[in-house]
């Protein structure tokens, strides 16, 4: 078996909590640099045009000159503001994870249940599967720490989603009041929130798993085939929390922000983020549930489930049967490397250049996505040559494969490099300075029908390139290292999720800073300066969504394989009858849980829009202004909506593979896998990308920037009024059922590779009866 | 081999033909019955009331009074009207003719060229595949008998969808006259035109594969496996025109609809199809070059190829060893019973009830369905039980499998019943009278979003039943009967053509009857009833698309498997990195062929709003009605944009099987065409069911027949003209993308199985290279 890795076992067990306290260090010096901004009023300093001088100099390069430093009472009213939202937002959470909690401890109890009764709760060691010749612990054990890994990963999910929240619900009123300085102070605040939240995430994912695999280490000794399938209770853990997440946040936030919009915008003509509307301060919580929260529980749960994937899948292969501790953390060194070159990719956004117009915004962005890839690209390659032996095998469906470390480099990279594909992608077809979004844009002319026709044409026009780029990453991954080249392609996606994630929250939180900005009454200057970053951060959240879908069919492929090496399955035959009508099925369940979700925003909107209506007909004055609507009901109205609905969609996955494992068994399961992967990823990539686009149309009609886009506005124009209808229809696409399919994709298939021994042992009831 | 069948081979080449021709004279019989109404005034008979009258006193039970009967230059713009369309419709289908001629011409000399390389164009006899110890004809004789078998099944489908055209523009203003006297008689007549065109069909599709196969036989002789072989191209000719048809004529007719809708019933306020229109003609031609002459093509291309799927699996087990007649044609025979099983069910919509009022109309419909699946599954049990032996072995990739013929039936008449299952379901979604479509007409209070939010949903879950459906049948017959059991089973489904083309077929000629008299400026009550007709034909026609697909999904399985045994292929691994690839961009496609048609669509109609736009702003009296409107241009606008349309989505169907067989391979091929049927048949039933929703949504509130409805209209209020933006965006899912997609899938598959010896000798040299 060759030589080993350069870096010895030692230098593993330091480089990897290194990086994660690093990365969480540097998320603590971020949030520190975003605390300096005050909002308090502060009586000492009266002139408030010192601030801007605090830069050193810098204000003067900001095309936009400072304003409205003085209102100190719009301080007041955004801390207001913000305190409301911060309110609103935890209630939400605290109701929110009452129920998920309950659900986490069923599940805790039936994954136990399961994954004992495969050997009758035996507490005797078995023979292992893959090292012959050796014991392995019992399958008690392997339900215990399974168990005990679930609920870490569920707990690290629902802690990471709250503290997600928490950052973005502190920054979004100091996004606001940097913006009377200038643009760039403003994109530099929300950057540097959006920061915290990625490199905290990315480091204590990490860090979490890092301590997990060594505490359960101490009792699984030299059974690592054991230690790491328990391990993958932690990807479930993580995942399921973040299904719940996705779903009832993303219902939340669409509910308030349809409601508020149809109501407002359409009805009332009042601008967007009005304080006068009722569902105003619904629709902002609901940015920092659903995109903040659920995307952060999202994408720490695919991070999870790919580190886990590639683990397990690296348990059986020749570091797993050597005992090589270094090779075999590799998914974990990748993730450590990942972190230090985020972190050196954000100082380009943030200290070595500086925003200083609008249009400068949208590149900044851009430049992290190709920084943070080259510069991962090298460290992907040290990683590769310090941690790997030369070569090495790894178990591919019943044979060895001899694979050599730049391989596996080949693989990682290849998977890093069509994430940032897939990235451009997505901002190609949803940022409105290409064709794409202005020809939806000037499809609004001739009003609502052609751009939906024209927007939806654009999402399934998206979705062709990503799928090339996916399939290219599998063919080359699989092809050189089997399923665990697949694994460590997904982890090279994600190995700059700590970028990934600043950008993404970057867009909420400007979102967010616009509406407390048009609530606390500030000038229309401000307001377009939020506006700004706001567009920007559709795209980024597209490109998010577009690096979370891609990531996701990685994932659960390498789920899906492990599942298949688990339940000892050597092929699943499409021409078998058992696999195709799982196939069929499996493509069908995405339309059944976006019908699901899409329905449940949409009569959880309805509500919505009655309950705004009655009080801008019952309470007089509101329109006025004179008198403040009864915002609180509107929280309840989404919050209610969102558990009772999130209940229905969280069922069918959940539900899923257990039901068709018990009673079909795990061929036709691992076809419903494949079936939902494959269906999947499509409708997730045209939903997100459609209502980006719709909602940037609006946006390109709204800013007016162009000849063309004044020929179609101003706002309340037909063709913006066409607009706006899109945008709406966009919103439970984008928001809603496009992100939450990828973890329908991916929970699917960590569920049956956690529960793989038991449909191996009891399942397909079925058909053993029939 | 156990006993051979009841039947003789004598009674099998007596019973085929004699089917069809009793079809065909049932066809020109129920024509002979609608020439009846004379569409020239008649100047002998100035009392029109005694027309009423020569329906042997049934006319007192009509609950519509009689009325108009005495306007005979109503009668004269009838005629006129039904001209100008009929002669727009042939001018375009001319058009279409000449480019896909040419397409035609091309395609036949490469089918020749690619299947003569396989054995280098030698006209030597080869050793059998399957009959050990025999000599089979040459590669050669595959080649030219394939070609002239391709070209064969392109003209029929051509001739198919013509002659359909050909009735249907007879037969509309026909239905407009009669509808004078009543909703009954109206009915009939539509109903009965319907019918010539489906008996038509089924027969004389029939009716060629019967004289092809006995042709081909001449020269075959004992080598039937390359007789059934050649006869695949039957199916390829009838698809592949079928694809252009439904994708020109899909373009054609929504392009005219949506640019007549937009301008005439948004932004002029004009009822649909008033003849101030400049579109309103073409709209009118698009009817019947859409939904008449493309559905023809489209289910006479299922019918050739479920049969010829059937044909070659057949010829591979021991009927096709041991050469036994009857079995062997058990396909043929299955239509032969299928044409009689309809002719009983048309009386009884025709002849032993009577439709007496407007809600009658539906249940009728339903009724057709009932009756022939009841009268069919008696049929399907007679010729298992006569033209089958009890028992027989069956071809399933590599080992024979022993089946009764009593489970061939059961794989018969599970097919034709899922069928039915679907179209109840379908039924379910699309008509008015149903919760679903009274939901999304609801959604409409709060504007367009809600509607298209609410509609998406409802296409999304209408996919859960039918697929359950299609799963349960390719199961059931999978198991019982390999392919062969599925090529059944599609048969099965499509055993009822005949009924299912006639209420197809009379959606539309009663939307162009309505039409009709809308542009003949008959009453108010006229026009209801044609309203009230065609309401129950979208409910229909969204029916027939569910048949359509739920067959191409069958349809194309047992020509998927037919490929893998044709090119020798074992299993089609999803594990497998070159079967996967295969599978994740197969189930992309129909997201890359929708994006093309809608975009198609959407820029065809853009151009049709700007030309109708400049006809109302140029020409004056157009609005006064005063001058005509330009027809010509605008017809010529849609005939241009569909032909220059439909080129890249054909492309991208006929070229994606050649592309990726001859570079990637079979197995690549294999995924490929798995993932274009799991992913496409759930768009092409969400797309259909959406856009026949919406539709029904719209004519709901048009209708006002419910309290409930009557809240939310009446035409011109602002839950109408949300619901006409619905509808506008269903146009072309429902009658472009959703319809054709049912065609990529099917077409892509037995072009796969045509050129299957071709690929497996000389295909994958990318990975040969590599």
């Amino acid at each position: 078996m060759a030589a080993s890795a350069f870096l010895p076992e030692l230098g593993t067990q330091v480089v990897v909590p290194v990086a994660s306290a690093v990365g969480i260090a540097f998320a603590v010096l971020q949030w520190v640099l975003v605390s300096k901004v005050k909002i308090s009023p502060e009586p000492r300093r009266a002139d408030g045009s010192s601030a801007g001088k605090s830069g050193a100099g810098a204000s003067e390069y900001l095309i936009e000159e400072e304003e409205g430093l003085n209102e100190h009472n719009v301080v007041v009213k955004c801390a207001e503001i913000q305190n409301a939202i911060s309110e609103g937002a935890t209630s939400f959470l605290f109701t929110e994870y009452k129920y998920v909690g309950l659900f986490m401890g069923i599940f805790a109890v039936l994954i136990f249940l399961f994954l004992g009764s495969v050997e009758s709760f035996s507490t005797k060691s078995q023979p292992c599967h893959y090292s012959k010749g050796k014991t392995c612990k019992p399958a008690l054990a392997n339900a215990i720490f399974s168990t005990i890994a679930f609920v870490l990963g569920a707990v690290t999910s629902l802690v990471s989603g709250f503290l997600g929240m928490k950052i973005a619900t502190y920054a979004n009123a100091r996004t606001t009041l940097e913006a009377r300085k200038g643009v760039g102070k403003a994109f530099i605040t929300a950057f540097r929130s959006g920061a915290v939240m990625g490199f905290l995430l990315a480091s204590s994912g990490l860090f979490v798993l890092f301590i997990a695999i060594n505490l359960f280490g101490i009792y699984y000794g030299d059974d690592w085939e054991g230690l790491y399938e328990a391990i993958t209770g932690y990807g479930l853990g993580g995942s399921s929390m973040a299904l719940f997440g996705r779903v009832g946040g993303g219902i939340y936030t669409k509910a308030a922000d349809v409601g508020a919009d149809l109501v407002g915008k359409v009805e009332r003509n009042i601008p967007e983020d009005d304080p006068r509307n009722p569902a105003v301060i619904a629709d902002n919580v609901g940015d920092n549930v659903g995109d903040i929260a659920g995307m952060g529980s999202d994408l720490f749960g695919s991070y999870a489930e790919s580190s886990c994937a590639a683990l397990v899948v690296a348990s059986i292969s020749s570091f797993g049967i050597n005992h090589e501790f270094t090779p075999m953390l590799y998914p974990l060194l990748i993730s450590s490397v990942g972190i230090i070159a985020c972190l050196i990719t954000t100082l380009f956004a943030t200290d070595f250049f500086e925003i200083k117009a609008v249009d400068e915004i949208e590149p900044a962005l851009k430049k992290q996505l190709i920084i943070s890839t080259a510069v991962m690209t090298v460290g992907i390659a040290l990683v590769s040559w310090l941690g790997l032996p030369y070569t090495f095998t790894i178990y591919n469906f019943g044979v060895q494969k001899t694979v050599y470390n730049w391989q596996l480099f080949l693989c990682v990279a290849v998977g890093l490099w069509a994430g940032l594909v897939i990235g451009f992608v997505t901002e190609y077809y949803t940022s409105n300075a290409y064709s794409p979004v202005q020809d939806v844009a000037d499809s609004c002319r001739t009003g609502a029908a052609t751009n939906v026709i024209f927007g939806l044409a654009l999402g399934y026009k998206s979705v062709i390139i990503p799928i090339f780029a996916i399939a290219f990453s599998i063919f080359l991954s699989f092809s050189l290292a089997a399923m665990y080249g697949v694994a460590v392609a997904a982890l090279g996606m994600l190995s700059t999720i700590a970028t990934g994630l600043a950008i993404d929250a970057y867009g909420p939180i400007s979102d967010n800073a616009g509406g407390i900005a048009e609530m606390a009454g500030m000038s229309h200057r401000i307001r377009e300066r939020t506006d700004a970053l706001d567009a920007a951060g559709n795209t980024t959240a597209a490109i998010g969504k577009g690096f979370a879908i891609g990531s996701a069919a990685l994932v659960s492929l390498a789920l899906f394989g492990a599942f298949v090496s688990r339940a000892a399955i050597s092929t699943v035959d499409v021409l078998s009858p058992k696999v195709f009508i799982g196939l069929i099925v499996g493509a069908m369940l995405p339309y059944w849980f976006s019908a699901m979700t899409m329905k449940s925003v949409g009569s959880a909107a309805l509500k919505m829009v009655e309950e705004v209506r009655r009080q801008f007909n019952t309470i007089p004055g509101i329109m006025e202004g004179t008198t403040k609507p009864d915002y609180a009901r509107c929280v309840k109205i989404s919050t209610d909506a969102s558990i009772k609905e999130m209940i229905p969609p969280g069922a069918l996955v959940m539900l899923t593979p257990l039901i068709v494992g018990i009673l079909f068994g795990v061929e036709t399961l691992s076809g419903v896998l494949a079936g939902a992967l494959v269906s999947g990823v499509q409708i997730a990539i045209s939903a997100s990308n459609t209502g980006g686009a719709w909602d940037n149309a609006k946006k390109y009609i709204e800013a007016g920037a162009s000849e063309h886009a004044r020929t179609l506005g101003p706002k309340g124009s037909d063709p913006h009024k066409a607009a706006v209808i899109g945008d709406t229809i966009g919103d439970p696409l984008k928001d809603t059922s496009g992100p939450s399919l990828n973890i329908l994709i991916k929970l699917m298939a960590v569920e049956s590779l956690v529960f793989a021994p038991f449909f191996a042992t009891h399942g397909g009831i079925l058909f053993k009866w029939l």
